[in-house]
C-alpha cells in the first residue's frame, strides 16, 4: 500500500511556513506499514492542485492532502478533489449547523462565507476538528482513499492522532515498520553516538540520532511481521541503549523532560515553585504546559527587576549591591526565598544574562546561574551557554529541570 | 522565468528531517521576480528521482535539487542529474584534489569512497563549499538551468546565500516580485477579508491573508519592474488596507504583537507587571522574549495555586471562596494586586481553565478572564476559547496583549 502527501499553500512554497505537517504525517505512515515515495507541494492554485492531485491518485493508493480547507476564496482544496476525483461538491446540512453552533458558542457574528466549509464532495465522509472550523474529510472513490486534513498545526496534528489513524490502521498490510523513541539530555550528539559504539551499525533495529535543542532524541526502528515481534526486537536492544547512557535517558516517545519532572513530583506528592529572572516565564510556561501540573506547581516569581528580586523573593540588598544579580548568591537567595515563600517542597532559580545586550566582560552574555532549593539546602551552578537570546533562554530552562530532576533522584 | 524545487532525501518522506531548506529556498527566490509553483520531494530511489527531476525540467526554467550529493550509497542526485539531463558523469581532477586536501587538512584518513564526491555531469559546474565536503553543481543545457545543493542546512544556507544567490542575481529578467506583511489581530480570517472586500481580487498588488494562533498576516505583494516601483504600488494600498482595517493591524514584517506593546511602553517610560494563574509564566515568557523587555517589564507572580493568589497578589479568601480563582472579581484583584505589589504603571491578569481537566458545565475548558489594571483602574473580560491547552493559554496570552495594547492606546 503506497501513500502521497499534497501539501498545499502558497505560503508554503513561499517558505513563510516550513511544513512540519508533512513530516509528522510521515513518521505516522512507517509504522502502519504504509510506504510513502512522493511528496508534492503546490500553491493556492486551483489547476495545479487539480494536476497534482490526478498525479497522486495515479500512483498512490492513498492521498493526503493539508492545507486549504479554510473559509476564504484561496482555499481551493475542497474544489481541487472534487475535480480530481470527478464529482462535485454538495451542501452538507449537518455540517452547516455544527459551524453555526461553533459561533453562536464563540459568540461571533456569523457570516455567509463561513458555508464554503459546509460543502464536501459527494463521495467524502467530514472528519470532526474540534480545535478549529473546517471539518477534514475521507474521500473512497474507485479504490483510491484521499484523505483531507487541514493545515493549522494545532488542528492537523489532534487530527492525525486522532481519526486519521484510526482510517490508517483498518487499511495497513504485513510488513510493520515500528519505532521508539529515547530522550536523552545533558549528554551532546557525538559522546552519545561514542557510547553506543557498535551499536549505531546495527541493521533491526536501527538506531539514529537527532540533535535537538538541549537534547538528543534516539530512534530505534524494528521491521518485523507484527508489532509484537517489532517490540520484541526492540526490547532488548533499548535495555543496552540504556545501560550504555544511564541517567541521561529521561524518557520515551511523548515524554517531554517537564512532564517527567512534574510526573515524579506529583507522584510523590512533593510540590514546586519557580523564580525566573532572565528566563521571565518561560520555565513556568514549560512546566504549566504539563496537563495536570497545578497538582505539583504552585507557581512562582518572574523577578525581572533587582527591586522585585528583594521584594517578592527576599533577596538581600547586599547581595544586589555587592555581587549583583547574576551571580551565585542571588541564585541561591531566589531559589530559598521561592521555596520559602510559597511553601513549595523545592525551589528553582534562573538569573542571567540571555543577551543580546547587558553582557560585560565579566558576565558575558549566556552567563547564568541555576539554583535548586531542596529541603536539605541550596545547590547553584553557573552556565555559560552559546547562542542567541532564545536559545540561552531554553538552554537555562533545560538545565534547570535536568538539575531538579537529578535533585529529586538524589533524595531518593 | 519558473522555478521548481526537488528535494531529496528518505529522511524527508519519513519525517526524520523537517524541510527547512525548501523554506529557506522560497524565500530568497520571490524577491529576485523568480515564480516558484511546484515542489517535489522524493526519497533516495534513482528511478524516481530521475522521474522528478524530468517533470521539473518540463516545466521550470531552473530547477533546483538539495541533497543527496554525499558520498554514500544512498546520495544518487549527481548520477540523477547526468540522467535527467541526457548527459554522463566524469571524474573532476580538480575536484579530487580539492577532496584530498581537505582530508589532510582535517587528518583523517581518505577513503576511495569519497571520489564520488569529484564527480559531475560534463555539462555542470562545481560550487564551491567551505562547510563541507560535497560540492554543488550548476548545470546549464537545453536552455534550462539545474542548480544542485547539499542537505545539511548547515551547507544549505551559506550556498544558497553566497553563489548560488549570484548565480540567481545574473538570470532574473528584469522582475522584482516584492512582499510587505501586515499583522492584524482580533479579527477572524474571514472577517478581515470581508472588510476588504474588493481589495482580495486586486491582481498588483495582491493580497493574501494568512491564519496564524489568534492573528492573520496580510501579505500585499506587488510585481515591478523594480523595487522602488513595487513600494510605490504597496504604499496606497497598504494605506487602504489599514483604513479598512483599522486598529487591528498592529504591526509588519518582523513585528510582533509583544514586541508592539514593549516599544509602546519603552516609548512612555512606563512599566508593566504580570498575574497569571492558567498560562504559567507563558505571557511573562512572551514579553521577555523580546530583547530590551527589561526597560519596561517588572516581572510578576504566577498564581497557579489559590494560596499564592491570596498570600502574593491580595486576592481576597471571600473572593475565592464565593467566586472562585476563575472569575472577573478575582481576574481584577489579580491585575490590581500585581500592579500596586509591583509599583508598575499596568498589571495584567489570567486566569482560566486551560483544560483538558478543569472544566465544569459552568466554567468549560478554555472559560478565561483577562484583567488589565491601569492608573484609571481596571477592565476585566471574558473569553471563552476553542481548542487544546496550548490553544487555550497562546489565545489568552494574544487577547491580554492585545487589551493593553488597547488599553495603552485609549490613554493617548
Amino acid at each position: 500500500m503506497t501513500a502521497e502527501i499534497v501539501a498545499i499553500g502558497t505560503e508554503l512554497l513561499l517558505g513563510q511556513i516550513v511544513d512540519t505537517n508533512s513530516a509528522e504525517l510521515g513518521r505516522a505512515l512507517a509504522p502502519l506499514g504504509i510506504a510513502h515515495m512522493h511528496r508534492q507541494t503546490v500553491g493556492d492554485n486551483l489547476e495545479r492542485l487539480i494536476e497534482a492531485l490526478k498525479v497522486a491518485l495515479g500512483r498512490a493508493d492513498i492521498v493526503f492532502t493539508i492545507g486549504g480547507l479554510g473559509p476564504t476564496e484561496d482555499d481551493l482544496t475542497r474544489q481541487g478533489i472534487a475535480a480530481a476525483l470527478d464529482d462535485v461538491l454538495v451542501h452538507d446540512d449537518r455540517l452547516e449547523r455544527d459551524l453555526r453552533e461553533l459561533w453562536k458558542k464563540r459568540n461571533i457574528p456569523w457570516a455567509d462565507s463561513q458555508l464554503r466549509q459546509a460543502q464536501r464532495p459527494t463521495c467524502a465522509e467530514p472528519i470532526a476538528n474540534p480545535n478549529g472550523t473546517a471539518p477534514g474529510l475521507v474521500c473512497r472513490k474507485g479504490g483510491k482513499v484521499l484523505v483531507a486534513m487541514p493545515g493549522p498545526s494545532g488542528e492537523f496534528v489532534p487530527m492525525l492522532e486522532g481519526p486519521v489513524r484510526a482510517i490508517l490502521a483498518g487499511l495497513g498490510e504485513g510488513t510493520v515498520i515500528y519505532s521508539r523513541e529515547l530522550k536523552v539530555t545533558g549528554m551532546g550528539e557525538t559522546i552519545v553516538e561514542k557510547r553506543l559504539g557498535e551499536l549505531v551499525h546495527s541493521q533491526n533495529p536501527t538506531v539514529a540520532p537527532y540533535a535537538k535543542p538541549g537534547e538528543v532524541h534516539l530512534r530505534i526502528t524494528a521491521k518485523a511481521s507484527s508489532l509484537a515481534e517489532a517490540e520484541d526486537l526492540i526490547r532488548p536492544f533499548e535495555a543496552e541503549v540504556r545501560e550504555l547512557l544511564g541517567d541521561a535517558v529521561f524518557g520515551v516517545n511523548g515524554d517531554t523532560l517537564e512532564s517527567v519532572v512534574v510526573g515524579m513530583l506529583v507522584r510523590r506528592g512533593e510540590t514546586l515553585a519557580v523564580a525566573e529572572s532572565c528566563t521571565g516565564g518561560e520555565l513556568g510556561g514549560r512546566i504549566t504546559n504539563v496537563p495536570g501540573a497545578s497538582e505539583a506547581f504552585l507557581g512562582g516569581v518572574i523577578a525581572y527587576s533587582n527591586a522585585v528580586k528583594a521584594a517578592h523573593l527576599g533577596v538581600r540588598q547586599a547581595t544586589l549591591d555587592k555581587d549583583g544579580a547574576v551571580s551565585e548568591a542571588c541564585a541561591a537567595q531566589m531559589a530559598q526565598g521561592v521555596r520559602e515563600r510559597f511553601g513549595a517542597t523545592y525551589g528553582i532559580s534562573v538569573t542571567g544574562i540571555a543577551g543580546p545586550g547587558g553582557g560585560t566582560p565579566g558576565k558575558p552574555v549566556g552567563f547564568v546561574f541555576l539554583g535548586i532549593a531542596t529541603p536539605e539546602g541550596v545547590v547553584v551552578e553557573r552556565r555559560q551557554y552559546i547562542g542567541v537570546r532564545a536559545t540561552v533562554r531554553r538552554r537555562s530552562t533545560q538545565d534547570a529541570l535536568t538539575m531538579l530532576r537529578a535533585a529529586i533522584a538524589k533524595r531518593g
